[in-house]
């Protein structure tokens, strides 16, 4: 296969998009008996007038994401900005300010939680990140909080019964289950809101709807979980809810003449199931 | 924070997406005097009219996606499809036949390339994966084709030079940079085409692109890879390109008394610089 | 360089050893009010007199490593054993008494820990991971536990100063810098203890050790934690701890014109300081 | 548990080694019509009399790690290095000259390969990795090279059939399997060697006798594997191999009315079977 051009080009950028990744940052704020401790990772993304640089190489409308980077650290310095929200927004505003030629502006970051041990000792308490998203244009700034990594687990309270079944089904139906996920959710402010308080309010109903619920299905237990947080938290207008079935098979202890009563099973990690659905409030569709 | 509901719910399944994911393949087909080998991981994604399996529980319009997976297993054994982009239009095809109750269907199966030792015998060739998804609903299917994980890396020909400065910038011109990537690549068939051929074509044009490109930034060049894509192969439409800047980093040996001519770097994983750009052709947009 | 023998072989096998690795298992315990859960990756290692297997091919005293699988699944059910250390030995000992051809058999298991959020719905409480260890053949068998990926970090009371310098250091000494580490930890017990309370008192002890040490370099805080363990604990006669260094760098702000005091660091992962050692109880060396 | 001192400490340092891990480094070599590229993660080792750091604090013996990895910069510019057995011994000669307190020092050397696409155009060709320890204290030196991740499979030529069948057995018995294997290997010259010839010698040794062997078992077939090189390469007089079996279990497809011709299977991670062994030369042991 020749690869010399046999058509004259014609290319359009489509769209295009560039930014940092990954810049990490720990930040010490050094009260006078204790210190607090915020880890974050933070993503930058720039959209708008680059097409010169992809065509002809000017790189005259480039900010370099080594600056992007050098920003962050810079700004993280204003204690002002505590919460990964306002710290944010902050970036965005800055990034919006200072170059015209970016039409919009995304800041994303995943804070790695740690738990106090005492006034200047702390513990890293897993895979579970709270997340959050500012994405703005000059018009309009939207603000998303989320969590990835929640991998929670139930004992019973779980069926799945009733679906399709073909010429291919094997899946046995059962009317109690082990249920567990690695839930990633993330969800949309109508307004600003005290962002701390509310996320942990929010990431207790999650797990809360998760315990309570009598469930029929991934689907069933999803919807009842966005419903639930739309439902409580009025400054919530959207929810997006991403819940793999991380699937606890039960072991077949007959072969060895031992009766398994829901007891042993063997996780695994793949195949998994995939359940993905995005939740609005009525009166902001 | 109570979570108690405190407004009446009128929450509204605005998407919502099920399948199954990872699920993995190996299958020989046995020639007379050697085998041909293919492992495959594939992911099948469901839209369709599920609100009341998200609702109430309502499982009868639910294919499980275990039985999804038998389904790879079962038409995997019809060795009439040996290309991965025809193995997923057949799993495409037959849910949709099957499952009136399904909009859409999107297949996506990643290949981990193994390369023959013997006539018998293979070796994995490493993170590289050859990538297809074929999205369909009733009237129109669509088929990517794509490479993930392909690191390439270029010790001249690079330069990054002409950004904006500002009271942030630390980042040296240079007219001589490594340039490193780990690319991402996808583009889309406008009619069928012979998938194996095509697909080695393209990958060997992206390679040479990038080899032969004299890069003043990782724009310039990722848009000349996708300009010679589109060049050379009618059959693509669109292509779309992700190519991290995966930083080596000139190491300061002047501190200890030597000359670092270009010769030693430290290549960092994080941060990184994301550049991500969808080129078109002219008469496809 | 041709591969063709040049020398008569008297090849002898000098060291072997064979198992199942990364049997995961989940186990739920029924209780009338609530349930318990118990998630696990379990290793199996046999050593013994293998020989005429790796020489002839002869499988005559070859259990398989699935039989090996098979019989974690099975003696998991026996619901006395609810403790890790206690599921070992009780594997261990099943193994040698049924397997003659094998001198010593080890197992060993990493618990996932979960945290209680109701009656029977449970939370991952991270990337931390209880493990143990059983090795034993027929006169003597030893049991160690031990924690990995404990991650803990102090933001003061660390200092490291009065190094050797030569003409290759950069590193600026520091009275006050940030101390992170992903500990692991494994002790040996000098006869049968109440385990779970042991290991909660243990792991209390070190987290408390590293967060109430004036340190002057890592080795100097893992001996203090190794002490506090054998000085508390007289049920342990040897601890054995890994700490990496996980530098998190002081960012140079003062190009910005900005002062960070201690405030603003980069966390990396590579590379890093790496300490390890073992600490005896004098009478038990 | 009361966590404070209950027994006099007399805890002992039994053993400690402590030094850099993963210090990143690329080398290019400017030729005048083309480059060649070198990609290393190396790591650093040293024992000696540390007790007064460990005990006090007292850092004077201590060569920060940090001062480790610059020098792994400094040496790394000498060009006469250019393959990693040498540059590790000129690292351990260099640490072992200029540190008396150090008795012991280990440097061992993963290498990332790369293939050439062009003169100064490079692509990685995956997981595998080139390794190298060099060992040494003042009176000897012990180098190792070796393979990480080289991961094959033979379709054909691999049986496992007359073990140990007891009640918990339930793998059925096979004359023709797919045998996978992630293999670790690494062997010890008993002299200087042209380290690059012999070790891409070794590597095609072990994977022809891999693709050669009519395997009993895997034990079998590594045990061929390792004869194989010990006969072959007179200036080995050791291999250490660890071959995981990496599982690609057989599709039941006679649930769907299919036949399954050894054709269909599911390749599992976890579990795995392991299978390690050392072989030594009969003179050498």
């Amino acid at each position: 296969m020749d690869t010399q051009p046999i058509v004259e080009a014609n290319a359009v950028l489509a769209t295009d998009v560039y930014g940092k990744s990954r810049v990490r940052l720990v930040r010490v704020i050094r009260h006078g008996d204790r210190h607090d401790l915020k880890e974050m990772t933070v993503n930058i993304r720039f959209e708008g007038d680059f097409e010169s640089c992809y065509r002809t190489g000017d790189n005259s409308r480039i900010l370099p994401t080594d600056t992007m980077k050098n920003t962050v650290y810079a700004l993280a310095k204003d204690s002002s900005v505590a919460t990964a929200e306002l710290f944010a927004q902050h970036l965005v505003e800055h990034f919006l300010s200072n170059n015209p030629q970016a039409s919009r502006v995304e800041v994303s970051i995943a804070e790695h939680l740690w738990k106090r041990i005492d006034a200047t000792t702390f513990e890293q308490t897993g895979a579970e990140k709270r997340t959050t998203a500012v994405r703005a244009d000059r018009e309009r700034t939207v603000v998303t909080s989320g969590i990835e990594d929640l991998v929670i687990l139930k004992t019973t309270g779980s069926a799945f019964e009733g679906y399709i079944k073909d010429s291919l089904t094997t899946l046995p139906e059962t009317n109690d289950r082990i249920l567990a996920t690695a839930m990633k959710a993330s969800w949309r402010y109508s307004k600003a809101v005290p962002y701390d308080t509310i996320w942990h309010g929010i990431r207790r109903s999650i797990v809360t709807a998760f315990a309570e619920h009598q469930s029929l299905s991934v689907q069933h237990t999803l919807f009842a979980i966005g419903e639930r947080v739309l439902d409580t938290f009025e400054e919530v207008d959207e929810i997006h809810l991403t819940m793999p079935n991380k699937h606890c098979n039960l072991v077949d202890l007959s072969r060895f003449g031992l009766e398994n009563k829901n007891e042993i099973f063997v996780p695994i990690d793949e195949p998994h199931g995939y359940i993905e659905a995005k939740l609005v409030r009525t009166s902001a569709s």
